[in-house]
């Protein structure tokens, strides 16, 4: 069997987020009808990192095993010839031969060791609706240092576990944050963060909280203070998932995978 | 009766345009069945420029008469409860008392000396996702500066009969250029037209003949040809809706409407 790996953008509006489902309305699904389109076999599919509904990904990463022999390009433009506008496969890269039991093969999730999660914000008192749906929208005005403050409190290696959604199946609550970054432009505000993982609803859970900082109800030690108490009820709710985009999952240059553009940025975030 | 000018900003992708239909799948549609849901009476709206399918605005400007009194800002958000995410009323403005066929008064349509519209596109060899039905797409190579130069051939009063659409109402085919601005960053480009006035379909059927030249199909010096020839069947034929943005009307300082911030750039579009 050949491992291929491909780099997949999508907008997560209207679908039930990454994983299958029965009603097969998630991501997973539709790619791997229109994988099944192009090779007339049954794949199925590896991700780096399920995200929600209504989550988009700029490059989720995803592997599969299969006889086929196809050439790269094929694996990109024929199979975007069978998905929908809302998905496209932006790369593919064959890692050779495997054995699906192959422990030093490459995996999309087990050979990561950071994601980047973007999340665009719009700071107006009237929301705007042609961003609706690829941003999130608050209307309290905010602040950017206070935010800023706050977000230190989450670099390092701490229990998020008071950023932890009650079904989260991660093994451990403990994850390392590598970096926190809020970018300002007008009325927009960019949220960059990367950790060695994430746990579910981990990003919304963290700006729901921030926003409560940036917006003067809470103090910026008031993260911290999270973070000690592990508990989950006493941070802010999960906040909608519109502006948060999966950007970036890292790998070992050993894998040699197609370099993505700068950040990985939304166009809506290039500031 | 007293005369409320709105601005109005909306995603046109879902609705058939601007204007009225039997259907009901339209802004205006949508919009006075708001207005209704607020004021409990049928409010008739005027457009100042009528968008097509899949169009775009962020900032339409429309006015109605009615003899209700509200406060402007409940104009505003009292609206804005009944619309949907894809469309918003950003501001309201009371024009004073006016007789329906009072030809001193505001109309958004008549009163407008000039239209500005934006063309958002993106220049990649795949497609984008995550920008999809709010930006064009166009995969061959383009050249900024054919382009710029194409696009001096269009500043000042011409007959744009080669640019009209077959159905256009407008009394006459002559209107003056004022400005034509292309932009690039990386693989996005923004066009940003402003004329006196535009026929259907004159910015995409400009973009589409503009893109011949950046894909170098054709020379420069092609655009101001087809300007004199007047003959629709030589220009290229009308690029797709995704990427346009009705930007801004502009009116007699007399009426004092609200400015908006900068040039109304969508967001995608800040480069």
């Amino acid at each position: 069997m050949n491992r291929i790996v491909l780099g997949v953008e999508y907008d997560g509006v209207g679908y039930q987020g990454w994983q299958t489902q029965p009603h097969g309305k998630t991501v997973q699904d539709t790619l791997e009808r229109a994988l099944f389109d192009f090779a007339k076999v049954r794949i199925d599919t590896v991700c780096a990192g399920r995200t929600d509904a209504g989550v988009h990904a700029l490059e989720q990463v995803v592997h599969f095993d299969t006889d086929l022999v196809r050439a790269m390009y094929s694996w990109v433009n024929g199979v975007n010839s069978f998905l929908p506008s809302s998905i496209a496969v932006k790369w593919a890269k064959e890692l050779g031969q495997v054995d699906a039991s192959d422990q030093q093969g490459f995996h999309s999730r087990f050979s990561a060791y950071s994601r980047t999660y973007h999340y665009v914000l719009l700071n107006t008192a009237v929301r705007s609706p042609t961003i609706h749906g690829r941003a999130g929208w608050f209307f309290r005005p905010l602040d950017l240092e206070l935010m800023e403050a706050a977000a230190k409190f989450l670099l390092g290696e701490h229990d998020f576990s008071a950023f932890r959604a009650t079904g989260c199946q991660a093994k451990s609550p403990i994850k390392t944050m590598y970096e926190v970054d809020i970018k300002r432009n007008g009325d927009l505000f960019v949220f960059s963060l990367r950790a060695s993982a994430f746990l579910h609803h981990m990003v919304r859970n963290i700006i729901g909280s921030l926003l409560f900082v940036g917006s003067g109800r809470r103090p910026p030690h008031w993260i911290g203070e999270l973070l000690e108490s592990k508990d989950r009820s006493l941070a802010a709710p999960t906040f909608m998932p519109d502006g948060l985009y999966l950007a970036k999952i890292s790998y070992d240059r050993k894998w040699d995978l197609p370099e993505s553009n700068a950040q990985n940025l939304p166009f809506i975030a290039r500031i």
